[in-house]
């Protein structure tokens, strides 16, 4: 939304806890959900985009919106973001998150950190890492020329997996420069100061030099 | 593309063998991909559904294409849509086919039918079916007044756990009579005769008045 230029109040939501608040307003009781002043909820990081899109509002950025350039270009960019939010997220996201995250701040929601998921989720996350480190290797950004949701939704999984300190960055060295240049971004900084109340960051997460 | 009036030809392939052609097409060795006459592939439904959206292709059919109304209500096709291509497929289809369907025809592929993992699927499949009653109960279909790709979608995903006969439609009636209206419509009815070759479909799985 800042990439955009566009203003948001931020509420946490604790989804695992499955409340009916949240529940309401997005029956899936997944995360992010928007609310704009005066619509209905627009619920899913897949129908607020294009919904952004749709309503102009992902081309007034200086990096040409969400989703720039010609139809096979944004079929590329769409490509990559399925990618991240779904195969990122089933792969390694959802069980990190799980063992690692909700295990401490809601053990009766979490699964507690287990020796042969966090291998299969370290496996899983070496072939995604090669998988970055090609595309940032071989163009300017992840879908092609442009900044696109690509790069947000790229770099939104792998910020959470950095703050847990599973990223082994020098292996990695072009994506580590895309992340680099991400991280420096004005938008992108302001996410690097939110803070888990249970679990400091690893040190190096919020360094723009790491 | 049947509801589109465009013309497809058919390619089986089996993901699960993780097979060079496929990945020379799409990396993440998934399926779909639609590989247009003088374009690149377009890979995965997210991509492909925006893809023919924008060149107009799915505003061409009489039901009005594949997103049709407003900004909000195609937010809420695209909600829709996400829930039956990410979160069934995660919470059902996903288990649901390794277990009964690939490990028949690729056993080294697939997982061994498991009594605790098709438990968790039949409670999960019955909070589905009672959701898509609801909504079929209180709209003409899924997402609002109009078919979009939301009952694509969701028909695409539960025909397949209707072949399989794990769908008890006496106790979902508005999802029944929404199912069986689409099961008519002349673009799904020739999916109906698609078959495993290890597997015959349940007996009521082509039935118009199932």
């Amino acid at each position: 939304m800042a990439e955009l230029g566009q203003k948001v109040d931020l509420v946490e939501e604790t989804p695992w806890a499955w409340s009916e608040d949240l529940l309401d307003i997005n029956p899936s009781g997944e995360l992010p959900v928007l609310v704009p002043p005066e619509d209905t909820p627009v619920a899913g990081a897949y129908a607020i985009s294009e919904y952004l899109n749709e309503l102009g509002l992902a081309q007034t950025s200086d990096a040409g919106g969400l989703f720039p350039g010609s139809a096979f270009e944004r079929a590329e960019i769409r490509r990559l973001v399925d990618w991240f939010l779904n195969k990122f997220e089933r792969e390694v996201a959802r069980d990190l998150i799980e063992t690692k995250v909700i295990s401490l701040l809601a053990p009766a929601h979490g699964v507690p950190p287990n020796a042969e998921t966090l291998r299969a989720v370290r496996h899983n996350l070496k072939y995604h890492l090669r998988y970055v480190d090609h595309l940032a290797h071989t163009r300017d950004w992840l879908a092609g020329p442009r900044l696109s949701f690509a790069d947000m939704a790229a770099a939104g999984q792998l910020s959470v997996v950095d703050y847990l300190g599973d990223i082994d960055w020098e292996q990695h060295p072009s994506a580590k420069s895309w992340y680099m240049r991400l991280k420096s971004r004005p938008a992108f900084r302001s996410l690097l100061t939110d803070r888990l109340s249970v679990l400091p960051p690893h040190p190096s997460y919020t360094d723009l030099d790491f």
